[in-house]
């Protein structure tokens, strides 16, 4: 096995063993359904890979990288209801599954759970990894709100953009390093380091997730091709298009994303069309390409082993270049 | 000022002074909204007389005191929304001031924002406390699953019941306790005895809250009469009332329980005229009478000045006489 399969094992068999509880059912069931859907394992991942970095004792990252994807798992039980999305990764949501009501206490009950998984590690780091994390689950909040506020705006500039993704997705990513340098005991600047580099990968991952939904591969995405635009989001796409139309252009994509078209097929064709004339798939691939090149360089510069930083960067290297 | 009075205004302070964020506002003002509608400040108030009875160095507490406070306000906040509940201490609930997606969002900053003031605990205690905090938070959670099956199920007997209560309301007052125990650097024992004071006062608590809805004075008490029986909840009062009833009685309350009554007004009438005529009143009287004097009694056994416990005693005696 590659190191990188490894530590994914490892991932999965802490995660898949682990008891979340057991009574009443209604309230622990979803949790177990939810972290089986099997996501990417993205950050607690990058956790284990961070700590690796410094340390041949990786095992020790494994409850708090835990805790993390927890985390992770309940913002989206709660996003799904606030979104009224039926579906997640092609499986029905905890709110349709079971209902509502569920999905808020279950999900509340996991925010408990992922703090009880921090405990696992050492006191003498405890306090200030809490600290940090407390700020990054209140941003996520925070940017999850935003996300909710721009469906309601006329205009969102591309600034307020990349600081709502930096918020709803960057910052966890950027704390899942940093967790996993806490862990390795690395010195404060290189920590903060690791949370830069984990900060700029997530604006990078978020983008092309953007450009995934209009370019990707059917075959390989696992999502609907179109669902951003049949949805109205206010994506990176979107608002550059907007930024670079002409008045014509300008008229139509907002027109459009009134729900102007009712046969959705078409919908996705015209806009596409427009980001085509535009050149947005080129432009998006480019501002990836800058988050995704400082992410790595400030890897490069790490003061680590060259053969551990390898592994994390093949890694963000997998993650630059996914086609689902 | 009287001890309790100093200790309510010191809470208030700490409450009312402190900053739980300000951008986006949709998800800090509806916290400082809910924490401003001044409940009892119970909980809070039983760490601090806790702690109070160990040592002078009770200010020690405020934070951890103060995130337990919002804990339980983030649990009303989102069981306002599973209940539909529209008024909150007759004020409009979060979720119908602001809106749904509000309410959960808020609710699940306000948690992160409970553990966050648990960092004001000495680092020395604080992976013990959050511990606690952990199992306490999930059962409360548990609690209210339980109550909420307890709707759509037919029979609920008194032990299923007290152990709903146990786990929606007398662990945090446990709880509660216990951590002023801990902040005073009480031993394990003495701990645990406060703990198990805060759990009886808590049982004996509740019931004292479904007496009140019935029996209370409608110029004193808060909230209407008859609530719970107009909304069919099944509170010690019911199920009481149907362990002793004839067939007949029997027949009649379960009967008024299914909306048989449209007249909200007869229907309390009959409900209640049938709880006079088991004598239940008495019954829920003596129980609440049961669990106070086990709380008092463990109280009293504490080895701890008598004048530090005379005014935590003081405190459970105004719960117990309580009329609103």
């Amino acid at each position: 096995m590659s190191q990188l399969e490894i530590f994914k094992v490892a991932l999965d068999e802490e995660i898949g063993q682990h008891s979340y509880g057991s009574e009443p059912a209604e309230l622990y069931e979803p949790i177990r359904y939810l972290m089986d859907l099997q996501g990417k394992r993205l950050r607690p991942m990058l956790a284990v890979l961070s700590t690796y970095l410094f340390t041949d004792h990786w095992q020790q990252v494994l409850k708090p990288a835990h805790a993390v994807e927890v985390f992770h798992n309940f913002t989206l039980m709660h996003d799904d209801i606030m979104d009224h999305a039926p579906l997640r990764r092609g499986m029905p949501t905890v709110h349709e599954k079971w209902n509502e009501n569920t999905a808020i206490l279950s999900g509340d009950v996991m925010l408990v759970q992922a703090y009880e998984l921090f405990l696992g590690l050492s006191p003498d780091i405890l306090p200030q990894v809490l600290k940090r994390f407390n700020k990054t689950a209140s941003e996520v909040c925070e940017g999850q709100q935003l996300d909710m506020n721009f469906e309601k705006m006329r205009e969102v500039s591309i600034a307020d953009y990349i600081n709502m993704i930096r918020l709803k997705t960057s910052v966890l990513l950027g704390f899942s390093m940093e967790l996993g340098g806490w862990a390795g005991r690395a010195e404060q600047p290189v920590v903060e380091a690791l949370y830069a580099a984990g900060e700029n990968m997530g604006l990078g991952f978020q983008i092309k997730d953007d450009l995934l939904d209009v370019y990707g591969d059917p075959g390989k995405f696992g999502k609907q091709i179109g669902g951003d635009i049949l949805s109205d989001k206010k994506t990176f796409l979107y608002l550059k298009a907007l930024e670079l139309a002409d008045t014509a252009q300008k008229e139509e994509l907002t027109s459009l994303f009134s729900d102007s078209e009712p046969d959705s097929a078409l919908k996705v064709k015209r806009v596409t069309g427009i980001y085509n004339a535009l050149g947005i798939k080129e432009i998006a691939e480019e501002e990836v390409k800058k988050y995704f090149e400082k992410a790595i360089g400030t890897i490069r510069e790490l003061s680590a082993p060259d053969d551990r930083k390898r592994v994390l960067l093949s890694f963000v290297n997998q993650l630059w270049a996914r086609e689902k």
